[in-house]
């Protein structure tokens, strides 16, 4: 078994100086006017703009970010030729060293996890797909109870690969059922990190620096209630998204990092993907310029 | 507009005399030993295997039920090509009259949910694609919220189609979440219900026979809660899964329909496309016979 996703995550993390991820969500309508495909009604044309648009991105942060995170719905927007886009992508990005989380939030009875487990997060174990690879680590969904997680966390345990579990996310109607109150008092966010946190902190799973394969995704934007469950999973890195466009700052995520600057990962989309270009800037470099900033920010915001 | 996913539903449910949904969980261990991969390392003869299966079990049950459901985490198992295969099976089930409902369980913050909307519910929309199809209705998770679930319904308005919100799911960990209590003493399941029957029972969701578009995830093994959860959402047709293989019988889901053996679908995979052959019966007559003794089954206990 390769070195678990969680230490080789710290590593790279503080060789880069960078508690970010650049979050991959390949929106057409959005990309610079040169990339746009020919025509939009042709699946062909259209995934050979997220070719060329997510293989630029990446060549532009891979010096600056430990890690990347695919969003795996703008991918499946363009039906299995975007799915083969994804997992080569994933390949073109870890050949590039960076580490790779795919945002694919799946999550379903115990036989079909295992179905989900193979097909996300462990290595791809069919012959002949050379340029393709499946993440170190995925985002699951925690609805259907612990039954529903075991099988990626067999994964874990095998391979050394990493979840994160969604606990609190950054959309506004996050509240609707994840801030329901519990009887105890405990809203269900609490509720589903304290039922997580055994697990989370369990031997086969635990790296050398107090943390361990499974993190959570916590909304940056969420604020209010980092720093419950922050102590609620001592030993889960935090994926944070929601830093930029969805309004979080780097001031809101400082209660998911420890006193040694661990412990989280900032994420941002579309602040980074999608920046204005300054005269005389390709969009790579405007890109690039835009994972610089947040890098930045976030490393300020630690050093205060 | 085409007319409504739900009234299609109730009047082919009326016309087989069967409210019932065969599940498509394609797992190549449990296949016909004639139709097993030659090699499993191979994808493309993995999906072969797929093909030949899905399209066997498709056309013996065709006559029998309205509505099948096929589990995409089998099919994404076989990476893109597995995808290909899942929308081109949904084409050919269409194609031979049965209504799809594909389980994929998809859920995200608003903006991402919209990308999976157009992936997997709406009508394709890409030009050169005659041989693959999206489902009539899809699953869906709701523990993002109701913005989350918006865009799913706006496709719902738009194009007519369905969604099954996942309530109370038919594994034995579902309790973990889904049973908590909350504050005033309803189950996070019934807080759900409760939160989406405004929605369900939405005009526009709204089909003839007092059933709407949002239907709702409820499995046939929880008979201790469907009484409760079938009074909160009163215009939702249930998806019952979990009857044969995982335990639930015919009774334990009769409190899901209305007195007129209307408002809910019993959906078997397992035990319907992996029967034991009698003598002289092809694998595709025993599929065949699992699917009629379980229509009989459902049809004997509604009529008692």
């Amino acid at each position: 078994m390769q070195e678990l996703f969680v230490d080789r995550l710290i590593e790279s993390i503080e060789s880069k100086r960078a508690p970010i991820c650049v979050g991959i969500d390949p929106i057409l309508e959005s990309f610079p006017e040169a990339l746009r495909p020919v025509d939009p009604r042709n699946v062909d044309s259209c995934v050979d703009a997220l070719y060329a648009f997510c293989s630029g991105v990446l060549h532009a942060v891979a010096d600056i970010t430990p890690v990347v995170k695919f969003q795996i719905a703008y991918f499946e927007r363009f039906l299995w030729q975007g799915v083969q886009a994804y997992y080569e992508l994933v390949h073109e990005a870890k050949a590039l060293g960076l580490l790779v989380i795919g945002d694919v939030k799946r999550g379903d009875i115990g036989s079909t996890s295992s179905a989900y487990a193979a097909a996300h997060l462990a290595d791809l174990d069919f012959d002949e797909l050379d340029d393709a690879a499946s993440p170190d680590a995925i985002t699951i969904n925690p609805y259907l109870g612990m039954d529903a997680i075991e099988p990626f966390l067999q994964v874990c345990r095998d391979e050394g690969k990493g979840v994160f579990v969604l606990v609190r996310t950054s959309n506004p109607g996050s509240k609707d059922v994840q801030d329901v109150l519990t009887q105890d008092g405990r809203t269900l966010s609490e509720l589903v990190a304290d039922t997580l946190n055994p697990l989370a902190t369990s031997r086969q799973l635990m790296g050398k620096n107090g943390y361990g394969n499974m993190g959570a995704v916590v909304g940056a934007t969420q604020a209010h209630t980092m720093q419950s469950l922050r102590k609620r999973l001592p030993a889960s890195i935090f994926l944070l998204p929601g830093y930029g466009t969805q309004g979080a700052t780097a001031e809101m995520t400082r209660a998911a990092f420890d006193e040694k600057g661990r412990g989280a990962i900032v994420s941002a989309s579309r602040s980074v993907l999608y920046p204005k270009s300054e005269a005389g800037e390709t969009w790579q470099d405007a890109v690039k310029r835009a994972a610089e900033t947040m890098a930045g920010d976030i490393r300020g915001m630690l050093k205060n």
